[in-house]
C-alpha cells in the first residue's frame, strides 16, 4: 500500500475547506464545515481541526496509515518552518504551536502557511501562475490578501509578515479601513470595502438589491454575481471602484516587483473574476510604467476555491 | 604587489564620480567630472569613462597591472549579469554591451549595475544597512530611485526592472510625474517634485528664495538646505508634503515586504536627511500596520554621496 494520501485543509474563520488528495494529485474526497459552533478558544479550533481529518479519514474510508502528510492554509501570521500561528485576525491563536499536537495526534508531518500565501502557492505550483519565477497574487475575499513569490520561493519577509499590500494605501484621505489607517486597497476592493460602499448608498436612499444581503459587513460573492447580472446600479458602482483600485494596486506592484504574472483569485474572483479582469485590464495601462508593462501577464485564478488546498498539497510535495 | 586596486564609477545624467579603492577598501583617490560636455551618442559615453579611468589611473600615480576590476552603477534598465544596458532614461544607451569594450580596453573584470541598486547594495555591505537581510531603499535624487535586497541578494525582478517604486501612485488624480503617469511618489517627493510645487507656489506670487535656484526642473540639494535654514515658508511646505507621501509610500514598503531596515539615501537626503527622517518618523506609524511596524527600523544612508561608488566595489568582492 504506501502512505499515498495527502489531507489538505482551508481553515478559515468560520469554516474549514478539507481534501485528500491520492499520488496522481486527484482529489478522492472533499469535506466542508462550520467551525464557528465549536467555541473560540485555541484547543477548540485545534480539536475542530483534528475533529474534521478524522472525520475526512472515516468518511472517505483511506485508512491512517495510507497517509503521508497534513497541511494547511490560515489566515494570520505564520512561521512556517515551525508551524507556529504568530497572530491571527479571525482565529483566537497568537504564538500558538500548532504543529506538535496535530503531529502527535496523527503520527505525520503538518505544515501550515498563511492561506493567501498558500493559496499563491498552489496557482504556482498547479493552477494559472505555473511555470512563472515571479508572481503578485491578489486574493479577493472578506478582506484583501497578497502572496509573493520571488525567483521561485513564497517571500515571507522579516517575521512572516510580508504581502499586506492589501494595506497599501491608495489615498491617505480615503475610507477607515478594519486594520485603522485609511485609504487601503482592503477599504476599496474588498467585500468590506464594496459592502461598506453599498451600505452608504443604501443610506442616502438608493435602491440596490444587495443591500440586504450584507451580514457582518459583507455579502457572499454568489450575490454579488446576481446583482452584477441584474445590473444593480449601486453594485456596478462599487465593483468599478473596486477594480479601480485593484487597477492602481496592480501598477504599484508591477512597477516595485517587476513580476512575470499578477494573479487574481479569492472567493469574489471564483465568483466574477472575469468582470473584475476586464475591468483591470482596461485601466492597468495608465498605473505601469510603459517599460515594465509588456513583461508581465494578468490573470485570474486557476483553481478557484481550491487554490489553497492545491497550495497545502505543494507544501507536503517539499 | 599583485592586483590590489578598485576602480568604482557612479556615472550620471550629467557627472562621473570615480574613486580608487585600495585593497583596505579605503579610497586614495578620488575624481568628479561632468559628462554632458562630451556629446550624446553611446559611443561618447564609453569613451568618457574610459578617459575618466584612463585619468585616475595616471593621476592616481597607481599601475593598470595593480588593478583587479572596474564596477560602475548607472541610471536605467541594467542586465547586471551580462553588462548590457538595456534602457536608460538619461544617458543614449539601448540595449548597449558597455561591458565587452571596457574589459577589452582595460583587460579587467568589469561589473555594471543600476545606479539606485548598487547604492543599496553599498548601504548593504558597507554603510547603515549592514547586517540586515530584507532592505528597502528610497534615493531621493532629482528622480526617486528604489532597491530591494531580500534575503540578503539584490532583487531585480523580471529583465531586471523592479523595485520603481519611486513610480508607485499615492493619489491617481495627483500631479503628473515625468513617467506619465499621475500622482507617483516621484511626483511628490523627488527634486523634480518638490520644485514643481515651489515654481507652482511662486507662479501664484508667493515670495521664496529657491524658485530663483531651479534650472532645468530642479534645485541643488545645497539650496534646499540653505532655504530650510531660513525657514523660507514655500520650500518647508514642499518639503512637508515630499516627506507626507514619502512616509506613506515608506508604510506601503513595509505592509508589502515586511523588510528589516527601510533606508532613505540620494542626495537630498545627505543634505537634509535628519529633517526628512524626523518628518518621516512623526508619520510613518499611521500608514503601518501595527503588526508589522515594530520590526523595522528606518535609517539615513551612512555612505551619503559615496553609497554608489562603495556599491560598485561590492560588485567587484563578489
Amino acid at each position: 500500500m504506501g502512505k499515498k494520501y495527502s489531507v489538505c485543509l482551508d481553515i478559515g474563520g468560520t469554516k474549514v475547506l478539507g481534501a485528500i488528495f491520492d499520488e496522481n494529485k486527484e482529489i478522492i474526497y472533499r469535506l466542508k464545515k462550520k467551525t464557528k459552533e465549536s467555541g473560540d478558544d485555541s484547543a477548540n479550533v485545534e480539536q475542530v481541526i483534528i475533529g474534521v481529518v478524522d472525520e475526512m479519514i472515516r468518511e472517505s474510508g483511506i485508512k491512517k496509515s495510507e497517509i503521508r502528510g497534513i497541511a494547511a492554509g490560515a489566515p494570520g501570521v505564520i512561521d512556517q518552518a515551525k508551524g507556529i500561528v504568530l497572530t491571527s485576525p479571525n482565529l483566537p491563536w497568537t504564538n500558538y504551536d500548532i504543529k506538535t499536537p496535530i503531529e502527535k495526534r496523527f503520527g505525520v508531518p503538518f505544515q501550515i502557511g498563511n492561506d493567501v500565501n498558500v493559496g499563491v502557492l498552489g496557482e504556482y505550483k498547479y493552477g494559472a501562475a505555473k511555470g512563472y519565477k515571479n508572481i503578485v497574487g491578489f486574493f479577493v475575499g472578506t478582506g484583501m490578501g497578497g502572496g509573493l513569490i520571488l525567483d521561485g520561493t513564497l517571500f515571507t519577509g522579516n517575521q512572516f509578515k510580508a504581502a499586506e499590500y492589501g494595506h497599501m494605501i491608495l489615498d491617505p484621505e480615503g475610507p477607515l479601513c478594519g486594520c485603522g489607517q485609511r485609504g487601503c486597497l482592503e477599504a476599496f476592493s474588498s467585500k468590506k470595502g464594496m459592502s461598506a460602499y453599498i451600505l452608504q448608498q443604501a443610506g442616502r436612499g438608493r435602491e440596490t438589491m444587495l443591500a440586504d444581503k450584507i451580514e457582518n459587513g459583507v455579502f457572499k460573492s454568489k450575490y454579488l454575481k446576481k446583482a452584477l447580472k441584474a445590473q444593480d446600479a449601486v453594485t456596478m458602482e462599487a465593483v468599478d471602484r473596486a477594480c479601480h483600485y485593484l487597477a492602481v494596486a496592480t501598477g504599484n506592484m508591477i512597477n516595485t516587483i517587476s513580476p512575470d504574472i499578477v494573479v487574481y483569485g479569492g472567493g469574489v474572483i471564483e465568483a466574477v473574476g472575469d468582470i473584475f479582469l476586464q475591468k483591470i485590464l482596461a485601466e492597468v495601462d495608465r498605473y505601469c510604467m510603459p517599460a515594465i508593462r509588456p513583461s508581465v501577464e494578468l490573470k485570474t485564478a486557476a483553481l478557484g476555491d481550491d487554490s489553497v488546498i492545491y497550495g497545502a498539497l505543494s507544501m507536503l510535495e517539499g
